[in-house]
């Protein structure tokens, strides 16, 4: 079962636009935003590309990831400014024309007082042909979807809030389950053989070694209490999963390993 | 001047290795540090990827990457753990053995107790043929270079200690200068007019809008003084930059707009 759902799985890419991430001007969350909305709607995100704001790079990101993955979608640089060349471009890697959409322009002229909205906000009205909206709760301004492509906002607040009718839209899969193994004062390498046979023996689920505590002055492995690893399987099969958490921790502990936490993600 | 500095500026990319990354589990940090790394040294951060711990992905990225920019960054999957394949795929993407280095053996067998220096511990000395290591002086297990790939840990602490040793190995160009226009109550549409003129007429700088201020229930446009605009003058060419901002706050004032503070990010 966990690997017919598996197979099934619809999978998914992240596109963030903006030079100010690439610049080190701005720190993106909408990734991490993103990645945290698909997991439990079953969706594998494959992979994730950060491009500046220039239209042959966001051309040529979109058409290998929407040709690669299920869906697509994209945060930044649909606002008002001359910067904001999203929209364009995703016209240009579709080949349709970009056009003032009639709702948008309804949703824009709705929101501005008379004499407000100017030509520059009534570029964000702008959508490819064929695109539908996706609404903004937040400052009306809409993002679009083309065929398989998901086009948001880059500002969190507003990017996250388009999700919502987003969701509906997505072919969801079977939920990926994760169970997470703290041992603390054990750097990874000395649980590495157990976690590799565990893998083997279990090759439908993944299993992840992350190591943590590394604070101002500490190192791996010094067993002073405050480092440690974090052991982490994921899959499909809950009833897979949960047997090899119980099987795994059996073997830390028989092994004289201490599990501090054992938490579900 | 600006021009030739420009055109001799090196490109880099950065490729983020990690299952935790894609699945919600972690969120990146090493990408926004890059950055930040990147930017003083006059080094164009062209774009980003993210990819699991898979050799396909990780081969397919770091060949188209490393073709098209200068300098490739990467980060995660070098432990001791099974998981962490990157150094099989970066020597995969060269098609080059991997191979334990003497020095970073000898590393390693300094750092473990006899006994402790396991055969998992002993991975972490495997590096690409004609590899030169990065010193780790959190945790000794080094990073390594191939060409114009620079391999580096995925916790946060290691990678940013391993720029260190990678910074006197780059060519730098000039560094681009930028100035930030804050502008409060004032939306982006409300002065994408006076920023597009100003780009226009400075074709070799680049001008950006990021609106601030979306709390929770808060409206772009809503004139709150809770909400605004930042615009982001940026450009290799000093006495151009500086122009640039005192033509731009000049414009904004005479058409009645308030520039709260100003300030070189």
């Amino acid at each position: 079962m966990s690997q017919t759902a598996a197979e099934t799985a619809p999978t998914a890419a992240v596109l963030i636009i903006g030079d100010e991430i690439l610049s080190g001007r701005t720190r993106d969350i909408n990734l991490h935003t993103l990645a945290r909305f698909l997991a439990p709607l079953g969706i594998d995100l494959m992979e994730a590309r950060v491009v500046g704001d220039r239209q042959d790079q966001i051309v040529a990101a979109l058409n290998a990831l929407r040709a690669a993955h299920d869906y697509v979608f994209t945060t930044g640089g649909i606002g008002p400014t001359h910067d904001d060349i999203t929209a364009d471009a995703v016209g240009a890697a579709f080949g349709v024309a970009v056009r003032e959409h009639p709702e948008a322009l309804a949703l824009l002229e709705r929101r501005y007082a008379p004499g407000e909205f100017n030509a520059a906000r009534r570029r964000m009205a702008r959508v490819p042909q064929g695109g539908l909206l996706i609404a903004n709760p937040v400052s009306d301004a809409p993002g679009f979807q083309v065929e398989n492509v998901f086009v948001m906002a880059g500002v969190p607040k507003i990017m996250e809030a388009m999700l919502d009718d987003v969701a509906p839209r997505l072919r969801t899969g079977a939920p990926v389950h994760s169970r997470t193994l703290r041992v603390s004062g054990v750097g990874e390498g000395a649980v590495a053989d157990i976690l590799r046979a565990a893998a083997e023996a279990r090759p439908h689920l993944s299993f992840g070694s992350y190591p943590f505590g590394f604070g101002a002055g500490q190192a791996a492995g010094q067993g002073s209490g405050e480092v440690g690893t974090q052991l982490v399987i994921r899959g499909r099969d809950l009833t897979e999963v949960d047997a090899a958490e119980h099987d795994l921790s059996e073997t830390l502990r028989s092994g004289g390993v201490e599990i501090a936490v054992t938490s579900p993600h």
